[in-house]
């Protein structure tokens, strides 16, 4: 249902065979026809789209894009800031609010001739609750996931090559698994952050895309431009996607994300194995003592993200609450309470305990070409009042490595991801991998 | 010039012999004599103050009041925001913008009890550039040093026990300097900088007071109510001053700070040296092999400071110019272009740059119960245009570690602080040290 890949179509914009207007024309086509009963945007700009992918036409054919994603539609999460565009962190309270700049991302994606759509819903401040009613793209019934909802089912619908999101949890692994695209979260700190609402301690810019190859070229259009967080290494590796690189060696891991998931993901993931087998790869699972150390360790990944959090959120939530009571949801209210009883060395005792954890995972270091995971506990839940189970997406958060879920396999006849996890800092190689199974997949 | 240390107040509150209604009165008397010709205000907020003042003085009249600094008028850099009050950033474009909400300072310290008074000036950006045009309380024809301009001018002219500011380079201690008052720049981490437009790798919040103990007792108040950064422990210790601790062991640090420090300014600090000497301290300097090595790491702490932060000013400076060209000032412009000419790489090497220099200087860790080293190169500089050489406060800066300037003593018959630097995290013992010689040079 994902649009052709965008990055795919370089050498047509150059000969002219199509070009980034013709692209952009589909775009709206069907945003017209889809959006209407999606609801994955909470603002348009489409005013001067067609003309600003005139200009990158022209780019195109005069061999001089600005980037391999030059006019390439994108959708943008509405807690990242636009300077044209409101913001509204997905909170009643917010709605509408103007700050009257761009965010480092957005930035970046402009002066690399990507062309802003518009603002994608999210659950209120990117975290738990949906006060917006965007609906699943492969059925309407149920949850597109979140928090990064509307950026993950305007790609999985096929209007959007790509959009950007973010992940603390599992903000962007979840809703790609869910919408059926490619959901990457970069390394911590590998994308600035700078100028989203999104400032605690696992996030990070997440990209929902067409492609693994679309996915990584928005990384690194951003990554090269604006860098990483301040005080990070930024994402590093070419403009352009990465080798392709064909795994010899993974390693399964099952966490929590594991026990909780449908017999229907199970059997997908083992259906999976198996075929990953077949094209030569060694699985490497049961019996390998740092493979289940790493497991171990993980166990209680989701409660410890949450002590991390509840602390985190005291601000800004507690000046919220002071400034402008009730204006913050009842679940949300409650972080808050819990966060009080918390001490500052309560938070520095969760932060030591996720850094031993962190530890144990690197030890898988050099061990495999990649880390193997379901993309989500099952397929997308039904209802729209709640975003879905994030223990399969936790992992990767909670542990700053980058992962990237692959829309190949089926639960209940829905998409669900296939899972790829790296090491800190090696997101290129991560995409390696991920670009040879999505081909041999694909083929 | 400056206030009565307002915490010391606390048992006079608690027995009525005065009340934090009596203090802010003659806060609000200082400001009305003395703020015309200072100009340290951008913003007042004093409807309200005195019925605040006396909801704080029943509090402590019936022995609960929320914290030491329950009562305590506060001015905030205008970085930093604010629900009630614009927040401008020091820049013509950004002036009069209302963001509706407490930054994590702020929050905390109106849970602790404060009453913030204003918003007091910062350079643009808090970086180089004074578009206000805020006095020296100690020569109206003299900068009061920046970037927290403000705050350091209200507090050294006697208006304000406290004011919160931040610091990158020298932006806290310099001022402090320069206007004779207390300037606390904690552990890099230590105070939550979320809602402060404040976003580099150097940076926090910066405190300036009336006494050590105030400058405590406001850090500490923000760091048990908000906590640090989200990652960072938060600035450990009790809420109430830290027990005082006579310095058995100082290490002089003579960086490139003392090399431009003026004759005045160095023959001030070597008088120091002997009155430390002559009160029992061993001053350790010349042939101590751990501290020269740490003296030449420090050699281009400025020039590798500035590296790193041209990088990080490629966002928002590159948004801005995009979204409205001419709004960011010339010499910021030039960093923009600077900047443009790096790569993620290089960035990626100035922070191991600067990662090596830190652990430098962690090798004297456990061998001194300070560094001592100047608070400026000397006393404030004539005119308005130029906020001064932050040579002798990039260290601490470049370290992340925590440091104090005490204003101590003179240089042209004008202030001129004393500094004393710890190591990172061990803010409250370098309190300690600070309160012993602060009291034996009031005594």
């Amino acid at each position: 249902m994902t649009l052709m890949p965008y990055v795919e179509l370089s050498d047509a914009f150059r000969r002219g065979r199509t070009t980034p207007l013709a692209v952009m024309e589909q775009v709206l086509e069907r945003l017209d026809a889809i959006e209407p009963g999606l609801h994955a945007f909470v603002y348009l700009e489409r005013a001067g789209a067609l003309a600003r992918a005139a200009e990158s036409a022209a780019r195109w054919r005069a061999g001089r894009p600005l980037s391999p994603i030059d006019g390439m539609a994108i959708g943008v999460k509405d807690i990242i800031e636009t300077a044209d565009m409101p913001t509204g962190q997905g909170s009643p309270a917010w709605a509408g609010t103007r700050t009257g700049r761009d965010a480092a991302s957005v930035q970046a994606l402009r002066e690399a001739g990507a062309i802003i759509l518009g603002k994608t819903t999210t659950t209120e401040f990117a975290s738990t609750e949906p006060f917006h009613d965007t609906r699943n793209p492969h059925d309407p019934a149920r949850t597109p996931g979140g928090s990064s909802s509307g950026s993950a089912a305007a790609v999985g619908a096929g209007i959007l090559p790509a959009a950007i999101g973010s992940q603390v949890v599992g903000s962007t692994l979840r809703p790609a698994s869910y919408c059926g695209c490619v959901g990457f979260k970069p390394s911590f700190g590998a994308l600035n952050r700078g100028g989203s609402f999104d400032h605690l301690s696992q996030s990070c810019v997440g990209l929902l895309a067409a492609s693994p190859e679309d996915a990584w070229c928005v990384a690194a259009a951003i990554a090269r431009r604006v860098g990483g967080d301040p005080g990070h290494a930024a994402l590093a590796g070419p403009e352009t996607p990465p080798d392709i690189r064909r795994p010899a060696r993974l390693g399964v891991l099952r966490t929590a994300g594991w026990a909780r998931a449908t017999p229907g993901a199970q059997a997908a993931f083992e259906a999976a194995l198996d075929r990953l087998r077949a094209r030569g790869a060694v699985v490497v699972q049961n019996g390998h003592a740092a493979l289940r150390e790493a497991e171990d360790a993980l166990r209680d990944a989701l409660p410890l993200t949450f002590r991390i959090f509840d602390w985190e959120w005291l601000w800004p939530l507690g000046a919220y609450e002071r400034e402008r009571p009730g204006s913050v949801s009842a679940p949300m209210r409650q972080w808050l309470e819990r966060a009080r009883t918390m001490s500052p060395a309560d938070y520095g005792a969760a932060l030591a305990e996720r850094e031993a954890i962190r530890g144990r995972y690197a030890a898988l270091r050099g061990s495999f070409d990649a880390v193997i995971a379901l993309g989500a506990t099952g397929a997308a839940p039904a209802g729209l009042g709640w975003t879905g189970d994030p223990a399969a997406n936790v992992p990767a958060s909670l542990l700053g490595i980058p992962a990237i879920t692959l829309p190949l396999l089926e639960d209940e006849g829905l998409p669900l991801g296939l899972q790829l996890l790296g090491q800190a800092g090696d997101d290129a190689a991560l995409i390696s991998v991920a670009r040879s199974i999505w081909q041999e997949w694909n083929a």
